[in-house]
C-alpha cells in the first residue's frame, strides 16, 4: 500500500525506500544484531544467541505497525516478533529508544550519501553555468522591476555561494546526529551495571558510527540542527527555483527547462523541474516547526514529542531530497538565451543606469536634485537622449553600456565560487 | 513499498488507504469514467469511447509518480496511461486541475465518512463519562497547581464542547470543499464552448457531487478552510490527551488508560493512546502554516503552491484521523479513580478552597487584607485550623467541602451537552 | 518605547494602536468597572466601591509587563495597581483569565471593525474593476506561462470570491470569539455560589457582549477558529498582490500600482502596495501554526499555552490588517493597461489557441494525435499558419481571435460577484 | 505607543529596547554616518559632508513607518529625512539593503551581547545545580510515568548540555551574521566603479564589522540559520522549563520555584519563571518557518519576502532571549527537595527497579519469561515481595536500592559538564 502517488513531489522514488518499511526493519535488525554481537563478545550473552539474531534478515511488516499504535512504541511489537524468531537474548538490557533513535541515524547515513551525491552534481553544475556565462549581461531585478546590469555568471554564483554554505551545515549537522544513541530505561544504561559506556563503545563500532560521549535522550538538539538546517538547504534551493521560473516566463524568455508539457494545452513548455523544486521545498519549513514544537520533551522520554519525530524527520529529509534532486536536474538541462537577455536589458532604453546617470551629476547638483532631474527626465525620454546637456560626451557615450556599469560582480563571482 | 512504519502514528492503515497509491488511481479513473459518460449522455463524445473508458477498472501505478516528475503533473502521465488502454477521447477538453482537484475531493469525501464515525464514537464516549461522572469531585488544575474543586463530569463535558464545536465547523468545511472542481485549462471552460456549464452540471450529477457556482481554480480559501479546521480539531482532540496523560502519572493516578507496556520495563503502564493521539496531532499545525503558505498562488494556476498541496491534505486529514481514532479508542477505555481524586482533593488540606475563605472574610477587611490573611495562615496550617476564630462556626464546617464549591459546574456541564 | 519602524509592515499605525498599552489598559479597566457595576446592581458589593472603580480612567502602564513576568500575569500586577487606586472590591471574585480574556476580546471587537471597513473597501474596489473590465481579454497564466485568455473582469472577480468567502468564515469566527468570557478560578464562578450565571449575564450586558452559554476556559477552539480564518483571508489577500506584482513586471507591463520609489534608481516604479501585502501576510501562517500548538492547553488552565496567546492573537489580526489595508489601497489606485493585455495575448501568436485547434481536429484524428500534430505545428509556425490545410476556413478565420474562446468567463464572473 | 503589555512575555524589557524606533534610528544613522565617513576618508564626497552626516543624533521616528507602507521600504523615508538635515550626500551610491540589512545586524550584535550574558548566568546555575546534587538520587521519567533511578545532577547536566550544545551553533549563526552588508543597487556596487570592494573594507572597519567576501544580497542562508538556532536554542530551553514545571507539581513537589502567586487563589505557588520560558518559547517555531518560507526570494530583491524578515527577526530574537532569561532566574531560584525525590522513589515499591529484576532472572529463563514473571508478580505484590523465591538472598538484599541501578549516570553527568 505504497502512498507515491499522492506524495509523488515530496521524495523521489529513491528517498522514499530510504525509509521504507523494509528499510526501517533492516535498520532495526541491524542494531539488534551489532547489540548482541556487541554483548556476545563482552561475554554477556551466549555466542549462539547472537548468531541466531544475526540469521534474521527480515520481518513480516504488515501488522507492526498497527500493533505500534497499543503501545504507543514501535519497537514492542518488533522486539516481540523478533523474540519469537531468535530467542530471549533479543534486545538484551536495551531499550526502545535505543532501538529507534539508532535506527534512524542508520536510515539517515544513507540517506545523507544520496543528498550528497545530488548536492555534487548541483554544485558541479552551478559551477560550469556560472564560468560559461562570466561575461553574459543581464538585467538584475529588484522587487520584480528593472534592476542595474548584472552577469549570468555572477547570478549562478550567488545560486552557488546560497547551496554550498547551505550543505556545509548541513554536513555539520548530520555529523553531530550520526552517532550511536545507547541510553537504556533512564539514559543510564544501568541495566548492564558498570559495563554500559564499555558496551556503548563495542557497539558503535560494529554500527561504524561514532560513540557520544553520553546519550542524546529527552535532549534533541542535535536532530533539531538537522531539520532547520534541512529547511535552510531547501530555502537556498527553492530560490534557484523561483529565479529560474520567473526568468522562463514567456515574456522575458531568459533560460528555459527542458520542461514538461500540459494535459490541455499541446506546445506549452512548464518549468516543471522548478514546480516540482518549489512543491518539495514548500513541504520543509512547516516540518520544522513541527520538530521545534515537539523539542519540548517530557523528563526523560516524552509523551508525544518523541513518537511525533520519525514522519517529521523523514519527510523533511525526503521533501529535502526530492526538491534538490529536481533543482539538479533543471540546472543540468538548462539553456540560457543570452541574446534575449540583452534585449531586456535593451528594452528598458537605459532606465537601469539612471542610477549611473545620478552618481555622475550628483557632485555637481547633489544627490537629491541629480535623482529628481533624472527621474523627471525619464518619464518622457530615454536615457541617453534624457541627459544629453547634462553629462559630457564622453559620459554620455557608454551611460548605458552594460559592461561598463557592473562593478565588482566578476571579483564577486570568483569569490563565491572559490569559498573553501 | 509502504512506509507505514515510519509513520504509523501519523495514519491509521484505514487512513494510509484511503490515500493509497489505489484510491488516488480510482479516484482518477471515476474522474474520466464520469466526464467522458456525461460526454457521451451530451453528444459531445461517442457513447462507445466513455464505454471503453468506463471499463477500465485499474491502472499500473508503478512509474506514475516518478513520470510526474518530468512534467510536474500526475495527469499527464496518467492521462497518457489511460488514453493507450481506452482511446482517444480520454480527459476531453479537460484540464489537468480538472481531474487531479476533483479526485481529491473524493477521496475526502471518503475520509470524512471515517472521521464522522470515529468522531460520534468519541462524542458518544464522552458524553457518556460525563454523565456517568457528574458528582465525582476532583481537583481543578491551574498552571500544573491543585485549584478549587470541579467534577469530572464538567471535565469531560468540556472536552466534549471543545471536539463538538470544532467538528461542527469541520463539517461546515468539508461541505464547501466537497463539490466538482471543473473549469478547464483557464477556469473558463472555454474547450466546450458555451456547454461548459450544461457539462459540469452533468459530471457533478455523475459524481454525486454539488456542482459549484463557478470552479475554485487558484483561490484555494475553501480547502484552506478544511485543512485549518484540522488543525482546530486536532487541537481540541490533543488537549484531551494531555489532560488525560497528566491525570495518569502515578503520583496523581485519578484516571488510567487500558494503555500500553514498555520494552524495558516489564509493568509499566504508559498512556499509549495519549501519547499516539499527541503525536499524531503535533504533525497538524505545521501542515496547517504549510497549506496557507501555498495558498499565494500565481495568476491562473501557481507554479509550486498548489503542487505542493496533495501531501499537505492527505497528511492533514490523516494525522487527524490518527489523533482522533487514538483518543476515541482511549476514552472508551478510560478508568476513573474516583477515590484517588477525592483524595488529592483532600490532600490540600483545604488549601483550595483558600479562595472561598478570603471571599468570605473579604466583606469584612477587605480583598486584600483577605488574601494576605489567608496567604499567611496558609503558610504553616490547614485551612480549617488556620480560619478558626476569623470565620463562623457554620461557614468553618463547610468550608473546605467541596459538594459545596461548585458553583455553576453542574449548570455549565449540561449546558456543554446539550448544546446543538 | 514603541517599535514601529521594525514591524512598519506587519502593522498599520491603526493597528498599532488597537492593541497598545492604552488600549490594554482601558479594556482592562473597562472589564473591572463593568463587573463592579454589576455586582454593586446585585447588590454582591457597594454601589460606592463599584464607583470609586469606574472612576479610573486609566493607570500606568509602566513596569505591568515588567510586573508580570513575575507572577506568569498580567492580571496580578495591574489588580493590585487598580486596588490601590479603588480599593478592595476590586476583581471580586474573578480570576486572571476572566479578567484577560475579556479584555482580548473587547481590543477585537475593535479590530474587527477597522477590518471591516477595510474589507468593505477591497470588495467594493475589486467589483468596480471587476465590472470596469468585463470585456477586457488577456493571457490567463498557468505555471507562469500563458494559457488560453480570459478577461480581467473575470480574474477580478475570482479575486472578489477569495476574499469574500474568507471573509464570510472570519466573520463568523469573529461572532463566536466576542462574547464574554467569564468561568472564575476552576470555571464553576464558585467565588459567586449559585449567583455565577445571574452575574455572568449581567456582566455580558454591561460589556454589550453576548452571554456564552459556559466559559471557553482551556478549550481555545474559538479563538483558533479566529486566528485560523484570519490565516485564510491573508493568504487571499496575498493572492492578488502575488498576481498584480507579476502583472506589474516591466515585461509584461498589465497593470501598474500608483507604486513606490527606490533609494538607489530614481526612475525605478516598485509594486511596493503588493510587497507590503505580501510581506505582512507572510507573517500570518507561522502564527496560525504557533497557536494551533498553543492549543493544547493543560488542564483547567495552562502552563504555557494560554499566555502565549496574546502577542499570537495582536500579531495575526495586526497582520491580517496590514496586508488588507495595503492590498485595498493597491486595487483602489490599479491602473489597467488593456492594450498591454491584448498585445501579450497577439505575441503568442496563437499558441494559446493551440488547445482550441487541438479541439477542433481531435474528433478526426483522435485527441492524442491531435495534440500531437498541433504541438510539432508550433515549433515552427505560428497557430494560423500551422493550421491551414487542417481546418476548416471558417475555423481558421476565428483561431486565435480570444473573444471566441471565453468559454463561460462572463457567467462565472457574474456569479462570484452576485453570491450571497 | 508601546505594546509591552500585549507582549510582556515574548520579550523583556531590554530586549524590547534593542529594537525600539530609537535603536532603529540609531543603527540606521550609524551605517550612514560610517559610509559618509568611509567615503570621505576615500575622496569619494567632502569631509564636510559626512561631518554634517556624522552630527545628526537622532531623527524623528513618528510618521517614519507609516511612509515607509508608501515605498514599501524603510530606507526611503529615512534617507530622504536625512538628506533633509544632512545634505545630498546622505546614502551616497548605496542601496536600500546595504542600509537595512546593516543596521539589522547592528541591532543583532546589541542583542548578542545581551543573550550571552543570559546564557553564562543559566549554563552557571545550571553546572552549580549538577555539581550540588551529584548524589540526589530521584525516579527517571518516562512517558509521565516512573522509570528507574537517575540523580538530580546527571538531569541538570542533561539540562546544560542541550543549552550549551544549542548555544554553541547559536554563536557560530551570529559569527555568520555579523557582518557588513553592503552590494548596491544590484549586489555589484557598481555605483562606486571599481572601488566598490575598498570601500566595503573600509566601511566594515568604521563598524567594526568583519567585511564579507561577498554581499548576502537575496541569499538569506545566514540569517535562516541564525534564526532556526534561535528555534533550537528555545527548544532546549523550553524543555527545561518542560520539566521544572512538572516537578513542581503538588503531587509530585521535587522542586519549587521561588514562584508567583494568582489573582484568585490566594496561597497559590504557580510555576511562574516556567510559565513564561514556555509562552516565550511557543512563539519561536511558528516564526522559524515564517523565515523559511520568506528565504524564497526573487531575484536580486525579493518582493515581499526580504520586507517580511524584520518583525520575524526581531521576535524571534527577543522571544528567545525572553525565554532564556526567565529560565535563567527560574534555574538561579531553584529550591530542590531531595526528600521528596527519594519519598516518591519509595513509593513505587520497587516497581522500577522491574528492569533490573528481570535482567538477573533473565539468564536463567529468558529475557521474555523474565519480563513475564516480574510484570505479574508486580500485580498485587511488592517487588521484594514478589521476587522472593526468584532472586539469592543478596540479589534480593539491593534489588530496590537505587544507589546500585545508577549505572554510568555519573560517568554521563561529568562528561556532559566537561565537553569543551
Amino acid at each position: 500500500m505504497s502512498s507515491r502517488m499522492i506524495d509523488g513531489f515530496g521524495t523521489t522514488a529513491l528517498h522514499a525506500e530510504l525509509f521504507s518499511d523494509e528499510a526501517v526493519i533492516g535498520a532495526m535488525l541491524r542494531f539488534e544484531a551489532a547489540l548482541a554481537d556487541s554483548q556476545a563478545r563482552l561475554g554477556m550473552i551466549p555466542r549462539s544467541a547472537a548468531d541466531a539474531i544475526a540469521q534474521v534478515d527480515g520481518l513480516d511488516a504488515s501488522g507492526l505497525a498497527e500493533d505500534a499504535r497499543e503501545s504507543a512504541s514501535l519497537a514492542i511489537p518488533f522486539v516481540k516478533a523478533l523474540t519469537a524468531r531468535a530467542g530471549g537474548y533479543v534486545h538484551w538490557g536495551a531499550t526502545s529508544q535505543d532501538l529507534l533513535d539508532t535506527a534512524l541515524v542508520l536510515l539517515l547515513r544513507d540517506a545523507r550519501a544520496v543528498l550528497s551525491r545530488d548536492h555534487a552534481r548541483l554544485a558541479d553544475s552551478l559551477r560550469a553555468l556560472s564560468e560559461q556565462h562570466a561575461r553574459t549581461v543581464m538585467l538584475a531585478r529588484t522587487v520584480l522591476q528593472p534592476a542595474p546590469p548584472i552577469t549570468f555568471g555572477y547570478k549562478a554564483a550567488g545560486w552557488f555561494g546560497g547551496v554550498q554554505r547551505s550543505w556545509r551545515r548541513l554536513s555539520q549537522a548530520f555529523d553531530e546526529v550520526l552517532q550511536l544513541q545507547f541510553g537504556g530505561a533512564a539514559g543510564t544504561l544501568a541495566s548492564y551495571g558498570k559495563r554500559g559506556p564499555e558496551l556503548a563503545v563495542e557497539l558503535a563500532r560494529a554500527l561504524e558510527l561514532p560513540v557520544p560521549s553520553t546519550p542524546s535522550h529527552s535532549h534533541r538538539d542535535r536532530l533539531a540542527f538537522l531539520i532547520t538546517q534541512c529547511g535552510v538547504y531547501s530555502g537556498a534551493v527553492a530560490k534557484i527555483a523561483r529565479d529560474v521560473a520567473l526568468l522562463m516566463q514567456t515574456e522575458i524568455g531568459e533560460v528555459s527547462e527542458r520542461g514538461g508539457g500540459s494535459s490541455a494545452m499541446p506546445n506549452k513548455r512548464n518549468p516543471a523541474g522548478c514546480v516540482v523544486t518549489l512543491a518539495a521545498a514548500a513541504q520543509v519549513p512547516g516540518l520544522v516547526a513541527s520538530f521545534l514544537f515537539a523539542m519540548v520533551q517530557e523528563q526523560e522520554r516524552a509523551a508525544g514529542g518523541w513518537q511525533a519525530e520519525w514522519p517529521i524527520v523523514a519527510r523533511t529529509v525526503q521533501a529535502t531530497g526530492s526538491a534538490l534532486a529536481a533543482i539538479a536536474t533543471t540546472i543540468e538541462g538548462l539553456t540560457v538565451n543570452a541574446d534575449r537577455m540583452r534585449a531586456n536589458l535593451d528594452a528598458t532604453h537605459g532606465a537601469v543606469f539612471a542610477e549611473k546617470a545620478a552618481m555622475l551629476l550628483a557632485p555637481k547638483i547633489g544627490r537629491a536634485d541629480a535623482q529628481k532631474l533624472v527621474a523627471e527626465a525619464l518619464q518622457d525620454k530615454m536615457l541617453r537622449e534624457a541627459m544629453a546637456g547634462h553629462l559630457t560626451a564622453e559620459q554620455l557615450q557608454n551611460i548605458d553600456r552594460p559592461e561598463d556599469y557592473l562593478g565588482a560582480a566578476e571579483t564577486f563571482r570568483l569569490r563565491l565560487l572559490n569559498e573553501e
